[in-house]
């Protein structure tokens, strides 16, 4: 009973019901307010005085003596959302925050999962490498900086084959491609640079490198990429710059960029110094023909940052990815990549080092991409079923997207949530753009076929009862 | 030659010897300048004009029109230190940087390492789990924003042992403790805040803080810890702050705070709604009895912060560790992480989740336990043979680290320079502080006992010759 007197009190007092230098009724009238006999009073009174709240007044009782926040509640956990508010880093935007949580909840039905599902993953040959890495009982210890010698080692080799001509000294191991942007952005850019990126982008989905206090703008884009002479000089002079790029089987759009283009933007960045980011996650993932080499391929002056992962061609869950660049960069990320985390899990770099050593990752591709192209098929299918005179899209050759454009304009952002409510979760397409969106990001990576048809013939109903 | 030509050409323009608007002899003075064909000339003049570094003046011959940079090295990379020495992040000091370094060359004796040497691992356990992980063949998806529930499930039957009554949704899985730092410092600090730490500490090395701006203050200590009441006030209004301490076998001192200052420190920080962060990596370590509690157990209001992680009770190759605190944090941090590098390596987690469930790391840490104690019995017996004239130390009860205090002022720089010569890595004092420090961090969990040897006689006759 004492407790809830006290807190009583300390509620009117915070609340302004009660004022400093107010003063307290005898201790008998507030016995009988409180219905409890004196010593309950003289108990909790002694407590508030205890605690600086009430004091005695000369000749005129008690009164109170304090109303600010740390004496009335001390045990009141820290301002937490303060400390929240005034972080450094910005939240992900509430779209953003839905699809990370939906993600998990069944029975969504995943439309546009950027991942692929488990029944694309490689099982046997993730279980053959554990079991030689349970063999080996090598030591997992802290690495080097730039990550474990023998995987770089494997990866130069796997290089080749993409006509680059790498060394272990120019490839910084890291958490997946997402890291290599977060690392890159606090490590190059600051406060006055500029990324251009295409007007539709993964990366504008992310505060990546709005972190570091960096803009974004977009570069316009005609059907063979984005044109890298539309980009304004102005801003490209006014601090550190780069341009981001995902040239093959590009997110969200599906896109690839010929190779004149390929050569007319390193050309452009070359002649105004402006350094290329190039993501090449999507490369491995083509259906029939392999796509053009790498811009890096053709870098002859150290221009291109070139990042690569396993997490959309084998298992995003192993978190490896990669930077390629000159030594003196490589060696900058994997200084502040040391100060960041110490390194990527090196039972994930170990898992990779024998999958591509033993082929293993080869022979799963050959399968991933037959697989990925009927799944593409299919969705393509069921477009063309319920979507045929609503929207128009690309046909894939690779990759995991379908960047579906409605017809006829509505609210993606109702249709988004529309949609959750009936378990469909989809990426609109204002989270990857710099304006509003007709588009739809669509993905035949995750869902099953069953799902797959569920979804997309939903999905169709309620943008049907939304055009009305 | 035509290239050599023309790249004597750009040099010249390129340092101001040749001046825009200046005259070119002619092709024949030329061909003679150069001792080459005058068709060589043509091809290297022809070559200059198409780069627009030369063109025709009427009547002149031919003058030098250009002298950018852009011009002359359309070849060169962008200007990548101006990106390194702008990048928002900064570097790590340059002894942090040698020790990162070195520690990866041999024959190196690594003194100060504070990790676990390979023969401190339980290989057999961990073969264990990854067999079993193997047959398992779960998907390596993304998880979700938090980490893995199954090993957030482990984790609270494991917290019970402290006397900690945690639920999933409280913990957040890291990549290590660092980037727990890491994740703190850039969702819940700014550039306005304050972070109290022990004089000496771990985090001093670390520029994890600094990054967001936030400034680092020394709180005063005594035999038992960090004295709280000792904390200026003023600083403590002017924005954000928080505690970061280490109170069980610290690091670098190795002293664990007893359970009264704990109380005190806890209550001082509720008072003045000041937020701790517990650092408990170390908790395990001990030799004979287990240590106090940890503060999160008698905070009732949310106050602390408590950060483990298995890099130094099991394997830092891991790369696993956790925050535990309200929901409200755990969710801005959680959400911070998705857009850092989209969770910690699946795999990883999974081990640690089968490692705790069929209780084989309490098993190991009993195993680990004796060995460390006979380790650091071990490398007391060296310093009582080579040091003990010459320094002061702690008896450690716990932990990985003896902190050895020099009787005489010598430069620590110049001992880590020279004892590298002489291949032995130490960890100097100043790393750890806030002033130039007599102390040097040792380490018994890494180096052998022959290197222990060794290392401990050389160092020991290094600094004797710099006494002198």
């Amino acid at each position: 009973m004492v407790d809830q007197i006290v807190s009583f009190f300390k509620n009117r007092i915070y609340k302004g019901d009660w004022l400093c230098g107010d003063v307290l009724p005898p201790q008998r009238e507030l016995a009988k307010i409180f219905n409890v006999n004196r010593s309950t009073i003289v108990s909790a009174l002694s407590e508030l005085s205890s605690l600086g709240i009430i004091e005695p007044k000369v000749g005129k009782g008690t009164m109170i003596a304090n109303n600010s926040w740390s004496f009335l509640f001390t045990n009141s956990p820290p301002d937490w959302n303060h400390y929240i508010e005034h972080g450094f880093h910005k939240s992900n935007i509430p779209t953003i925050q839905a699809i990370n949580k939906y993600e998990f909840i069944d029975p969504i039905i995943r439309l546009s999962t950027g991942e692929v599902s488990s029944e694309l993953m490689p099982h046997d040959a993730i279980s053959k490498v554990l079991f030689h890495l349970a063999k080996l009982q090598v030591p997992f210890n802290y690495l080097e900086p730039l990550g474990l010698y023998e995987l770089r080692v494997e990866l130069c080799k796997y290089f080749k084959k993409h006509n680059l001509d790498i060394k272990p000294s120019e490839i910084l191991i890291v958490s997946g491609s997402l890291q290599a942007l977060q690392l890159i952005s606090v490590s190059l850019l600051g406060g006055n640079s500029t990324v251009f990126v295409e007007e539709n982008s993964y990366i504008k989905s992310l505060k990546v490198f709005e972190f570091s206090g960096t803009r974004m703008k977009a570069i316009p884009m005609d059907k063979e990429g984005p044109i890298p002479w539309m980009i304004d000089e102005k801003t490209l002079k006014e601090g550190n710059s780069i341009l981001y790029t995902i040239p093959t089987f590009h997110n969200p759009t599906g896109l690839t960029m010929g190779s004149s283009r390929r050569n007319e933007l390193l050309k452009w960045c070359k002649k105004n110094q402006l350094p290329i980011i190039e993501d090449d996650a999507y490369r491995e993932l083509y259906f029939d023909c392999p796509p053009q080499n790498p811009i890096k391929s053709i870098d002859d002056s150290g221009n291109v940052l070139y990042l690569g992962s396993v997490s959309k061609s084998l298992a995003p869950g192993l978190r490896i990815g990669w930077i390629v660049g000159p030594e003196s960069i490589i060696n900058r990320l994997g200084d502040i990549k040391m100060q960041t985390d110490y390194g990527a899990s090196s039972v994930s770099q170990w898992m990779l080092t024998l999958l591509l050593r033993d082929h293993l990752y080869e022979e799963h591709l050959i399968s991933l991409r037959s697989k990925l192209k009927a799944r593409s098929q299919y969705m393509l299918h069921l477009l063309e079923t319920y979507f045929y005179d609503m929207a128009t899209w690309n046909i894939p050759s690779g990759g995991f997207y379908i960047w579906l454009k409605l017809n006829k304009p509505i609210s993606t952002e109702k249709l988004f949530t529309t949609a959750l409510k009936e378990n469909i979760l989809i990426n609109p397409g204002y989270i990857y753009g710099f304006k509003k969106s007709p588009y739809i990001r669509l993905s035949y990576s995750y869902a099953s076929t069953k799902e797959m048809e569920t979804g997309i013939k939903s999905l169709s109903q309620i943008i049907r009862k939304m055009i009305v």
